[in-house]
């Protein structure tokens, strides 16, 4: 064993979460579960390590260039960057197992070795969820429709789901004058980005991709059209303004069935609005899209998806048109807290069990018989290991944050009762007093009075 | 994008855990948690990436060998080969945010580049308990209890969890002749391997080792004594045989109390003994080692793990006693089910809503209302995507395994009554007739119909 002295640290961009910070991260993710499987997903798990060539060229230059691969023995290997590429390998790997439609979640760490900044990191887990073999606009509703189930449940009560269509982004591009794909891909990404950027920077970006002048004062009185129409009437509206872009029809119509469908999967209609100027990063997107934005948050979105349907095919599966969308975990809780939707639990033990004298053995085995006996009823037992005082133990019990503490000393262990304390129940004064709020019960009623300090 | 077509497949020895599959390691991982949760242990979570200079080393050249290095930018780092490592870098880096004895769970993927097979992963899943800060017996005692409670919890009732001490092991060695490290090695992994290897292999590896025929012949002689002790009195019986071991006589003393714990844990006496000829493979166990076996099962142990008081300080953290074990998801799997503990369950979805006529927005649009209710009640329902005719949709709902089906035609929205029915019931004949068993209720009826068929 290598026994020199290391300074023990994290790789850069991970960190590891503790006791009461996992707790809160695990009931996001059962509630995420909950829905999915609410909604008739069924779980998916694949594996961190992929062979690099199912990893490789998939994302870009850039998503190589953020990706870890290695080499082990013959195989060249890589951590997966999402769990969209495991899902098309999947379904090709998997096809004849599959009933399709197939609707899959998957909930599990992904890994990019981006630039680590305060709430970004290179390992983060992500929750996904996508329907694939649906081409009608009835699954991007139901996406949409989980979103928000999942975010309520979740305690969010204002947020905004935007929706979008590629095609009326593409086709309000090409009405604006922009005539190459290059032009075309900078609208959509000034458009995305208005509200993080000026205008100037902008422009200025818009004539580094050789836009004339008057193109863009083009691109800003259509950008204008677009802020001001209502929310009410906007699909009307849009059509009026842009009558002649078959994309644009296409885009629209299929905005305003899921619009129809949104409503009856029961959505309020506080809870989404069409923004034609979100366009979202990635290119394989080929209609919807969705993100969900929470402006008091001072955070980008929350959760963000969209139609795929050319992805599968393209990364070696069968053609099968797809829709989903995401959740940041990290990103979910941090706005939770942000928001004090969620209070810090310290600790999801319910009793401490304290060993009177841990030099004596009835002493000890006294303690581990009530442990046991809690236990056995489901109560979350700590059984104190400390070798110190009956004090110095049930200070580690305050510490901890746990709400109630049981002993018994000689004392009582003769006349069958035990000491129940109440360590929740703030006193008083400067400091607390451990000595405070303890009663002695027979021990036949410990369970009793436990469940009653606990409610 | 790369649109290059290749085979979809896994790394070997990685494998990918499609729906009812993750339902049962749900179950599984959910069962552990609660159980570690009653005992109060507290989780930890931690990145699966690891620098290299926190894993290399610490598991011996083997270990390295099997594990995953890599470089990117300028960091060296590494995939984790198993939570103790990387719980010694929590407990030296968190030291101060900590508090002592330490009791953590971490239920996560580790990685080793072993050789694939039938049912040994380079991926898998490791569900780790430990005591930190506690050098009593009661914690190796609370981590048999713990053991027991979860492998009932799960619904096992015939196992064994095996106890020895190794510095029992090593005392007897050393009475039996074994006067040099090597040699006392070979004495533990041959007394390990019995039950697998014949004696014959074993006087070989004795021999190469540079055991004389005495020593050999000597070896057997105290190993058939071994065997020989009746599980009721075996600490007295081990006195008695190695009366002049220091050794032997301070790890009986601690089995003696474990034992004296584990009863009063409430742990029945058919399911643990001492096994004196148990040793375990890693070196770093200072004291009471455990693990359990199954005979039926026809496998190795599916929990193992013991005491190491020294491994925290030898990889960097402080000085502390720690003690714990671990269950290894797969094969607690694969033993539920060669045992028949457990049931395949295709599909947690109990509801499934066809849509009368995909093409009717009416249709589809009663088909959201009705999936959207049951929902809200909590009922798991998937909502029909598949545009073909109802009698298709149907048995898609059939293959899935889906228990109850619902629909309403014009007819029926007409009336405000549904379809309600039921797939579950076996019907006679060669072929399930998908159209029977079926009521047409009002509306208003259908969660206390639905109820009453999931029932």
């Amino acid at each position: 064993m290598n026994t020199k002295k290391i300074v023990a640290r994290n790789y850069r961009g991970t960190r590891d979460w503790l006791g009461s910070e996992v707790y809160l991260r695990q009931k996001v993710i059962n509630t995420l579960r909950e829905v999915f499987e609410e909604f008739g997903f069924e779980p998916l798990e694949t594996p961190e390590i992929e062979l690099q060539e199912v990893l490789l060229g998939k994302y870009g230059p850039e998503g190589d260039e953020l990706s870890y691969y290695f080499k082990k023995g013959d195989d060249w290997l890589g951590l997966r960057y999402d769990h969209t590429v495991p899902l098309a390998r999947v379904v090709a790997q998997h096809e004849k197992e599959l009933i399709f439609p197939y609707k899959r979640y998957a909930i599990g760490p992904v890994f990019r070795a981006d630039k680590p900044q305060a709430g970004r990191y290179r390992r983060f887990i992500q929750c996904d969820f996508d329907i694939v073999g649906v081409a009608e606009p009835i699954a991007d509703a139901e996406v949409v429709a989980l979103t928000y189930t999942a975010l309520r449940r979740l305690g969010f009560d204002k947020f905004e789901i935007q929706l979008n269509d590629r095609r009326v982004l593409n086709g309000i591009a090409k009405a604006s004058g922009a005539d190459t794909k290059e032009l075309t891909l900078t609208f959509l990404r000034s458009w995305d980005k208005l509200e993080k950027v000026n205008r100037e920077q902008i422009s200025r970006e818009l004539k580094e991709k050789g836009a004339s002048p008057e193109l863009i004062s083009r691109f800003f009185k259509v950008t204008d059209q677009l802020l001001n129409l209502e929310k009410e009437n906007i699909i009307e509206e849009l059509r009026q303004l842009f009558p002649d872009q078959p994309e644009v029809a296409q885009g629209l119509a299929v905005l305003e069935k899921m619009l129809d469908y949104i409503e009856d999967f029961g959505v309020p209609s506080q809870f989404y609005r069409v923004n034609p100027c979100l366009a979202r990063g990635l290119d394989y997107y080929t209609g919807p899209i969705f993100e969900t934005v929470i402006k008091e948050a001072g955070i980008g979105s929350i959760t963000g998806g969209g139609r795929y349907d050319n992805l599968i095919a393209a990364l070696g599966g069968p053609s099968l048109p797809a829709t989903g969308s995401s959740f940041g975990l990290e990103r979910i809780i941090s706005v939770m807290q942000t928001l004090g939707i969620t209070k810090p639990q310290k600790t999801l033990t319910q009793v401490f069990v304290a060993i009177f004298d841990p030099d004596s053995p009835t002493s000890v085995k006294k303690a581990i018989q009530i442990a046991s006996a809690l236990r056995q009823e489901g109560i979350k037992t700590e059984l104190s290991m400390e070798k110190g005082s009956i004090g110095r133990q049930l200070r580690i019990a305050d510490r901890r944050g746990i709400p109630v503490a049981v002993f018994a000393g000689p004392k009582e262990v003769k006349k069958g009762t035990v000491i129940v304390k109440d360590l929740a129940t703030p006193f008083t004064g400067e400091k607390k007093n451990i000595w405070a709020n303890q009663w002695e019960i027979p021990e036949e009623d410990l369970l009793k009075k436990v469940k009653e300090l606990l409610d």
